[in-house]
Order: structure tokens, then sequence, then C-alpha cells
């Protein structure tokens, strides 16, 4: 396990500062096109120029199977299952605290640098040291560090501008075997009934067993004495509110890289998000399906009616024969053209989260509701235990996985939940019209 | 999918009938000498007689790795999985209608016989005809089907008598491939937040993959064509009160036999049941365990030692690193010295279930309580939860089993459930006692 970082203040962890004492103000809820948190583009130059992108054979439209050639969850599961620490040495870092002093740091080459301007707004430092994000600039690993970074922090913005005086903490925790992440949860707010943002950036050697769960998916990679050198590397998220005419919401990207026994490299990104509203609003899901297909559609217009289907088919919670919500995008395995043109992507997708889902909850937050709603809710909430429980393979290699967060990787669950034996809602009932769609996904852009 | 048996009323699905209206007085309740809610013995004669068992090799203290080496979870798994109806066709009988009537029914025959009057105290017919039960009285599948209905009747009743004008709800199955079962639910009572008591009697062929899955656990059966003639039945229940000084209580008897390609037979039995309370009591639990191994004493007084240790080891949060109660007894692939021997040592751990349960909830089931100590239940309801749906063998094993009764299998569940982010119990409170004995556990009975 690892050791405690101690208790985090601002001049204590934060290696760099930028004069800022406070959130810079920004336009809230940002639109598709400027739903960026942090002032400065994140991926460089090119973002978002992409177009024409075939991702590769069997990437997309294979839905579930497609997903099984190469473990999707390894890196879910990694990023969010291997970095461990003792529950009990995590530290909480209160709200008021997030943001760097100015006092007392001494980094003055630092705080004039582009980098540490963009990390200025995280949550939290980054996992890897600023020195090291900066002397490798151009490579993936610190686009994606910064681009997970950056979701957080405006995921977690715009949580603490809807829930104001919630109580949001964030814990930073270390990863003995290399690596570690940050966990922010909002819990029992006046908004929301749980939200959990966490990154996390590990990296280390695969066991055997898992380098043969790899294989097993259709890939041999070269291992040396059944170890397998990887890097790993996401965001994930869900999100879940109290009224119940406010939807849940799941969000996560990720990147993953091995190193072969002979030096060559292997590398891809997967992801997506998706909607568990408790009744259905049309208008709501045409929105949250709208912003998804904008985003895609500046990289692929065939990419969001793949990823559509793939959502359908990946969130089934099969014993009951009905999936988890009304879908959205979901993908894995995406290891073509480029690394920088499916970043872009992905980057496209994260920067979508906020404008796609805050302002449904926005909307819906003072909603009024009925007893029965509110308990139709919570038999819903049951329905995504079970999901995550038993199918989600990110949930399940991560609590498989000894040494693992176990807090980090079950912050998805439920503040609440609810099994009635036997609960078969009524006929042209609210509650029948939205288990109709769980049964039935439907189209809700064309 | 089975089809509906149609509203069950008393002279319609009751092929006998005793003249008893209404349940004959009963002393309650019972000690555990006592304790058969069945005015008529069980097994016939020489119940309880039997002493120096020994259960054959790695049946017992060879703890989980012992419980791996024949699927375990199977006969639990058909048993509670199997037997597929499609839920809206199932039927619910009132508590009222559960004392067959006398008026109309034709079998004179019947009416005289013992093994009618046996069945007049079950929750409704047994799933086997009684003309076929009659036929093979001598068969261990007749008698096992008798224990598991006299179990769950001497359950339910004791539930009822409890919990006097809750809705309690009996939903009688078919399985098209053959055989089916009952179900009991008491469903937020005012005693009871959740209790069910299921039995199940199935039969056909096991599917090459299940075959393949006993072969993994180190013995090889004969298929024919990949095919294994199966038979299957046994009792499961999952009690959880609503009041937070009340245990939650888990048990289950199961019998199960192969016939391979050569027409030679393979039996075993497997079973137990395990406390979970939210607050630790001492007395309680010395009481709970005592009751279970003057159970197992009646027939080797090694038994105990050997199946509490089994049940620790296999109620096990793993990721949590805690069991999930105070344990009991559990075994599986008991199939030595003999059926009548292991049938008589089950038999009398079944008629231990009221007198180690119900006396705890009665004594506690009016316990002041505060909204901290709920809000715990809660939390501890959600570790249920985990381990259901994450280890749980029959339970895993039921869902994945298309056709299966869902509602039957997740009636395990609780009502309500909560799952907080980085809840920890202040030191040397109460909360923290009962985790300490979940990370080690106690010896309660030397």
């Amino acid at each position: 396990m690892a050791s405690s970082l101690g208790r985090l203040s601002g001049s204590r962890f934060w290696s760099t500062a930028l004069g800022c004492g406070s959130p810079r103000p920004r336009a809230w809820p940002p639109g598709p096109a400027t739903g960026r948190f942090c002032g400065t583009p994140l991926g460089g130059p090119g973002s978002g120029g992409a177009r024409g992108l075939g991702y590769g054979p069997g990437t997309g439209g294979a839905g579930v199977g497609g997903g099984a050639r190469r473990a999707p969850w390894l890196v879910a599961g990694l990023a969010a299952g291997l970095a461990g620490v003792a529950a009990a040495s995590l530290q909480h870092l209160a709200r008021a605290e997030m943001v760097p002093r100015t006092e007392g740091v001494s980094g003055v080459r630092e705080r004039a640098d582009e980098l540490a301007l963009r990390c200025s707004s995280f949550m939290a430092q980054p996992v890897t040291a600023l020195s090291e994000l900066r002397a490798r600039q151009g490579d993936m690993k610190t686009q994606m560090e910064l681009l997970i970074m950056e979701t957080q922090a405006q995921v977690c913005q715009a949580l603490a501008q809807l829930d104001r005086g919630a109580n949001f903490s964030v814990d930073r925790w270390e990863r003995k075997e290399g690596g570690g992440g940050i966990s922010c949860v909002l819990q029992d707010g006046h908004v929301f009934e749980k939200a959990g943002v966490s990154i996390s950036v590990v990296h280390g050697t695969l066991s055997e067993e898992a380098a043969k769960q790899m294989r097993n998916r259709g890939k041999v990679f070269k291992t040396k004495n059944g170890q397998l050198a990887f890097s790993a590397m996401g965001v994930s998220s869900v999100i879940h509110p109290k009224n119940p005419h406010a939807p849940t919401f799941h969000f996560n990207y990720r990147y993953f890289e091995v190193e072969e026994a002979d030096g060559s490299k292997q590398w891809w990104f997967g992801g997506g998000c998706d909607l568990t509203p408790t009744y259905l609003n049309q208008e709501d899901a045409v929105h949250f399906h709208k912003t998804l297909k904008d985003a895609c559609d500046q990289h692929d217009p065939s990419l969001y009616p793949k990823f559509k289907k793939w959502c359908d088919d990946y969130f089934i919670i099969k014993h009951r024969g009905e999936r988890r919500g009304i879908g959205g995008i979901f993908f894995d395995d995406l290891d073509s053209p480029s690394k920088e043109d499916v970043f872009h992507f992905v980057q496209s997708c994260a920067r979508a989260v906020v404008p796609s889902y805050i302002p449904l909850v926005q909307k819906h937050c003072n909603d009024p509701f009925t007893p029965q709603e509110k308990q139709w809710q919570q038999l819903r909430r049951g329905r995504y235990v079970e999901f995550n429980l038993l199918y989600d393979r990110g949930t399940k290699f991560g609590l498989l996985t000894p040494g693992s967060r176990i807090e980090s990787i079950l912050m998805s669950l439920p503040l609440t939940a609810r099994w009635e034996y036997m609960h078969a809602p009524s006929k042209n009932s609210k509650e029948a019209e939205i288990l109709e769609v769980l049964h039935h996904p439907k189209d809700w852009v064309h």
C-alpha cells in the first residue's frame, strides 16, 4: 500500500503557483463549443480538426463483442483499481483549500510557464511531477494526464456551482507500485445525493494473469518473464442527483499503453458517457444525445451512430433484459489512425461532458416530486447497483485486484438504493414509459 | 419459460386436504429438540441417531478450497435460478389462502394417508405431485422435498407469528424444463423489512458448460452427448428485520443428484446458515452458534468446528477484507457415509433454523434505536448487497442462467441499502466493535 501524502495544504503539495487565490470567473454553463473549464487550450495545436477518421476495423460497430477483443476494462480497472492506499491514511482536502496559495512557493520558473498556468485550475497537483510533465510535453501520456485533470476540474467546478455549500472532499492518493490518483466526492449535498469524479495515473507491470486476460481478447502481447510494462490513466465519474426528475450520469475516458518485450509499444483509448433518468424526458434525452453527436461529428459522422449502439449494447442489465439507462456513447480499443487524432476525438468527448449533462440537473433540481416518484428513483438506483456490481468490467476488475482503492471504485454506488420483491409499474404509467425505453433503445437525434 | 399455474385458490391447487381449516396450534418458540413445525416426524424412523459420521475426506475443514472441489453453488444456483417463469405471470397467494380447504377435494385415499397429513401444513402443494411422492416414498428426493417444504412452512409460520398483519405473498411457479418452486416473501412488515423463504425442485439435463464447471471442481462426470441428467432441490432464505438490533439471517439446504452416461448416480448435500448483526450482541451470538453446535453434535462433535470455519471462510467480502456477518455453519459436497446419514444431519440443521434465529428477533424487534443506528444498519445492508452480487456463487450462477426466476434469486437483497464514501466508525464505538469481529471471527461456544 502506498504511503500517505500527509495533510494537503496549498503550499505543501503545490509546487507551483500563479497568484490566483480564487478560480478565474468563467461563463457557465458553457456551450458545446466553449465548454472548457480551463481557459487554456488543452491538446495543443490542431484540436478538433481531424475528420474522416477510420478508427480501424472492429473498434466500433462490433458492440460488446468488439469490446471484448482487448480487455477494455483493463484501463478503467487499473485506473480505478490498482492504485492502492489504506483508506485510513487518506487525506481530505476541503474545497476551500483546493486553490494553491502564492505564499511561500519558490518555483519562479514554473510560475511563469504555460503548463503551470493550466495546472492552477486543477483540483490538486497532477499525479506526475510538473518537472516530468514539462520534460515530456509532446508525449501522449502528458497530454492525456492534463486532459483528465482538466476534465475533473471542469466537472467538479460545475457540480460545486450547482450545489453550493455541499461538502466536497478531495482525496489524493499514491500507489506504491507507481502513480496515484485524485478522488473528488460530493455527498449528501442540496442537489446531489452523491457525485464522484476520480482520476488515476498508474504505471508498472501487469502480472502474467492480467497479461493473459489481454491475450484472451485476441491479441498476443510479447511479455518479458510473463510481465508486461504498462501505463494507464483515466477520468471516471458517476453523479446521482437527489431530485428524481434529474438524471444520473456516468462518464469515463481512459488511455492505455503497454510496452512489449522487444520494446515496441501498443496504445489505445476508451471511454464514453451515458444517462440514467428515473423518468423519461424526451427533451433532455435529445439534448444529451445531440451534444454527444455534435462532439463526435467534429471528427467523423460515422462515430456517433457506432458508439451509440455500442453503448446500448454494453450497459445492459442482462438478467433483467433492460438497459441501465437511455445510453450515450461507448467505445474502446481506439488505436487508429494516430494517437493525436484519437486524442483529439477523446478531448472533444471530454469537453462535451459538462454541456451535455449539467444543464439537465440545473433544469430539474428544483422540480416538485411525490414520495412515489422518490421511491421509483430508489428502485432504479437498485438496478444501477446491480449493473455496477454484476456487469461493469471496470468495477469488477478493480475490486478483484489486490491493493485497489475500494472507496474510489465504489464511489459510483448511490447513497441509497431499494429492492422490492415483484415490483411492477402499472400499465401506461410514467414508470412503465421509461421501462419501455430501457427495453427498446431509441434513436434520439434523427 | 414455464407457464403460469393461474390464480391459486385453496381447492384449485391443493389436491388433498385434511379437514384442518386453520393451522394446528403449536408451542412456540420451540426448543432445539422440539423445533419441528410439522407435528409429524419428517425423516421417518432413525432421525437424529447417527453419530460418529466421517463425512469423507475434504468435505469439511478444507474451507473454501474444499468447497471448490465440486460446484457447490450448482445446486443452490439451479435450485434458485434454473426454474424460469415470466415474472408477470406469477401469482400471489394471500396468507389467508395458504391452508387447504376440505371442500370439493376428491382424494379420499390421499386424505387418509400420512403423506397428505404432513403436506397439509406446507405453504403450498409440493412441486412434485403427491401421487409421485407417494410412489417413491423411500427415495431421497421425496424425503428431501418434504424436508424443504416443511422447513419453509416452519419458518414462514414463525415469521408470520412475529409480524402479524404483514403482507406475506406466496408465489408458486413452474419451470418449463422440469420442476418448479414456491417463493414466500414478507415485505415491509411491522417487524421485517424483507423476509423471503423459497424452495425449488428442478430436474432436467445440465448443459455441457455446466457439466464442465463441475469437472473444474476436480470430479469428471461421464456425460452423454455433453449432457448430464440432474435433479436439484433446496430451500433458501434471507431475512432482514427492521430494527437495527435484530440481526439479518440466511439459510440454505440443498440436495443434488446427477446421473452419468453409464447410469451410475452421484449425490451430495450442501447448506448452512449464518447471522449478520448490525451491532454485536454477545449473548445472541452464543445462542445462535450454540444452537447450531447442538444440531451438529447430535451427529458428530467434529462437524460444528469444521463447518463453522468453512462458513467464516466462505462469507468474506474480499475487497473489504471483512466477513459478511458473525458466521454460522457452511458445508458442501457431503456425500458420505450414506445418503440417509447425511440427510439426517441436514434435517437436524434445518430444524435448528427457527430456534437458532427467531428468538433473537423476538428479543430485539421492539428495542429502541437512534437514527444513527438505523443508518449504520443501512450501510451494513450495502455490504450485504456487495457480497450477494459480487461473491455469492448461488446468486451469480442463478442470474447468469437463462430462464432464471430473477425475483426469487434477488429476494435476498434488502429493501433498502446505503453506501457512503469513506465512512469509518469512530474508535471504540459500537460500530467499530462489530467491524472488529467481522475482521477477526470469534469462537462463540468454547
